[in-house]
């Protein structure tokens, strides 16, 4: 592993699943906001609106909310729509192309055929190791973890 | 003014001219690395490279040389490319989409029909408002001014 490859990989995040659902279901699961609403945020969390312009430069705006009823916006835009093969979204715009309070994340969403089923791939970029390390420690995993699992069994009912 | 309009001001610099050319070559002029090298960098500084991968997601790479042969790399992406009128670039990555060290600014350039010239407008966007008090320190308005100069010197040549 050369340094490159070293600095990229302390910064990114990563979650992969072979998931037993076209990619097609999968592209819409995530750019549909009826659908997305029912599986993106790991319960008793739960998503109280979702906005998607989905074409590079669209923006999402995407309102979590919590147990107690207290909301989190996330804004962001996408950066590249190739539909049923991958999304790119960053929050480091509002809108194209308004920079954010705080450039944190890119997630890069790849859907490919494989065995019959569909290789799911999160990766998330990072602009620093401080800021990888803050995520994971936010439950990225687990968090990441639960949703993909609504997803697969969202997926499995279309 | 409300503070969203504030805060976005106040993160901004800008640069406007009106060019006696038509959109046309000064497009062409950022675009075709043999003759963005002729104008982009303030003379006694010259461009001793540039590899322009014009499309969205795109990567340049601009190295620019000082009087005293240091070098500089500048490398960033395009995040939008709609010829004859508009480019927009950021160094907040430096291919598609990997995270530079640091993100830093977003260049929208806009080549807009104006009385049989072109207003030609650069604004540059920051993440933050002490990024854009340095960029300002650094000498953006002189260095973006002379090479504006520059530019309007060789689009006449064209």
């Amino acid at each position: 592993m050369n340094p490159t490859e070293q600095t990229a990989e302390s910064r990114e995040l990563m979650l992969t699943r072979l998931i037993d659902a076209p990619p097609e279901k999968l592209y819409k699961a995530w750019t549909e906001p009826a659908l997305l609403k029912q599986w993106f945020c790991p319960k008793p969390w739960t998503v109280a609106s979702a906005e998607l312009d989905v074409r590079a430069g669209g923006t999402s705006n995407i309102v979590m909310r919590g147990p107690d009823g207290e909301e989190f916006p996330n804004q962001g835009i996408y950066l590249e729509v190739v539909p049923n093969e991958r999304l790119v979204f960053t929050d480091a715009y509002t809108s194209a192309w308004e920079p954010s309070a705080k450039p944190f994340m890119t997630g890069i969403i790849t859907f490919t055929p494989e065995a019959g089923k569909t290789r799911y791939t999160a990766r998330v970029l990072h602009w620093s190791a401080a800021d990888r390390k803050t995520h994971e420690e936010m439950g990225f995993h687990e968090g990441w973890g639960k949703a993909t699992d609504q997803l697969a069994e969202l997926v499995a009912s279309l």
